[in-house]
């Protein structure tokens, strides 16, 4: 019998609170201590999904994550969360650690798991992924029958973005921000403008937004933001 | 103000009925009418999924998909649903078809959406993935930083395989089924037998199954089942 409390790695999706699974609902409503990463400079976006289920009995451990343009938070900011959360672990208390989309998809979480999973029980809950909910959204089926997908950052080097799209037949850009001029004008000279479709802060109430790409114009673009290109998609049907 | 019916492709994730998002638990419960795809030689897989959500007062309807090797069902069987579903939808009655996994990932709710969603209104609720359960459930990061992912249907030619695994950092192999050996072939013939994983059924209580892809000897490989290969993740951790 462990005296160890586990650790839970969250999914809470990509933004509208009722795209949480119902496992992710339990194990935040049960568990004794809620972790999530935090801007220096403002809110939580992740525990802004699931402020609704948190109750005020429960621990909170805001883990601050200093945001300096595109570079990774230092290794120390991870060591010294890891240090807090063991504290409570060690006193066999569950932490479930919140996680915007996925856990296991371009989360933070990672960090956390690299230097918890070996010394205390972990548990995994999946959640939605931002590609799927823009997909949804959009209206846009992603894949199908067997169409090779493939997820791409944006700050990638452009010989290497023009290589992987024309390797697969759906393409997801994701973390778009500033790179967004630059891919736009990758996927123009690819001559792919018109079969993609751009998503910004999907399912997030009251502030997404979706178009074909042709018609992003000068338009500021959020990292929350991604472009799907249908380059040889089997897929039909409606569109954006 | 409509008098037809709203036609909702319902993701029901990868087994596990708590792996339902709030959002699909609410459709399938207060849609009148429930439609999936069932083999005709046994039980819907989406709808065991949901079982413990549907009434008796719901209306059901199966749409029996002819099991013919790997071939596609024909149009005809989709046209012939589609026709169904209209009368319902004609009837002003909402209709939840339920969709394993993600309604627009390799989902066959696509066909249906091809020839229905011109006419009525649409709403698409994403579901888990397959590979973010798989991921979840091997303990295994799927991508994280700027790593490249890429989904691939076994059924590809090995030429085709080898360039998209070598385009992409983190790789996940799905439907293997009668393509495993040919598969665990190829990735030897890389050298990434040792970056890969494989694991089937996952989240369905009491069948599934994961290893490390060295580990799987001759077991027979069900279609539901894949390999995830990191071959250059920046990803760490705890291994299955």
């Amino acid at each position: 019998m462990s005296l160890l409390g586990k650790l839970i790695g969250v999914g809470v999706g990509p933004g509208a609170p009722d795209l949480l699974t119902m496992r992710a609902h339990r194990a935040i409503t049960n568990a004794p201590v809620i972790a999530y990463p935090a801007p220096d400079d403002g809110k939580s976006f992740a525990r802004s999904i699931v402020t609704e289920f948190i109750a005020p009995t429960q621990i909170e451990i805001p883990i601050i994550i200093p945001m300096r343009s595109e570079r990774y938070p230092a290794v120390e900011v991870y060591d010294q969360a890891a240090d807090d959360l063991r504290k409570h672990l060690d006193n066999n208390h569950d932490i479930a650690v919140l996680c915007e989309g996925d856990p296991f998809f371009y989360g933070s979480f990672m960090y956390l798991h690299d230097r918890l999973a070996g010394d205390y029980e972990t548990e995994i809950i999946p959640g939605i992924s931002s590609p799927l909910a823009a997909s949804a959204v959009l209206n846009l089926p992603l894949v199908s029958r067997n169409d090779v997908l493939t997820i791409l950052p944006a700050p990638g080097e452009n010989d290497d973005l023009q290589r992987q799209i024309l390797a697969a037949d759906t393409t997801v850009i994701m973390k778009l921000g500033r790179h967004a001029p630059r891919i736009v004008s990758l996927l123009g000279e690819m001559g792919l403008i018109d079969r993609a479709y751009y998503a910004e802060r999907v399912t997030i109430e009251g502030s997404q937004f979706t178009c074909r790409l042709a018609e992003l114009g000068n338009r500021e673009v959020p990292y929350f933001s991604m472009i799907i290109v249908q380059r040889n998609s089997s897929v039909q049907g409606a569109r954006a």
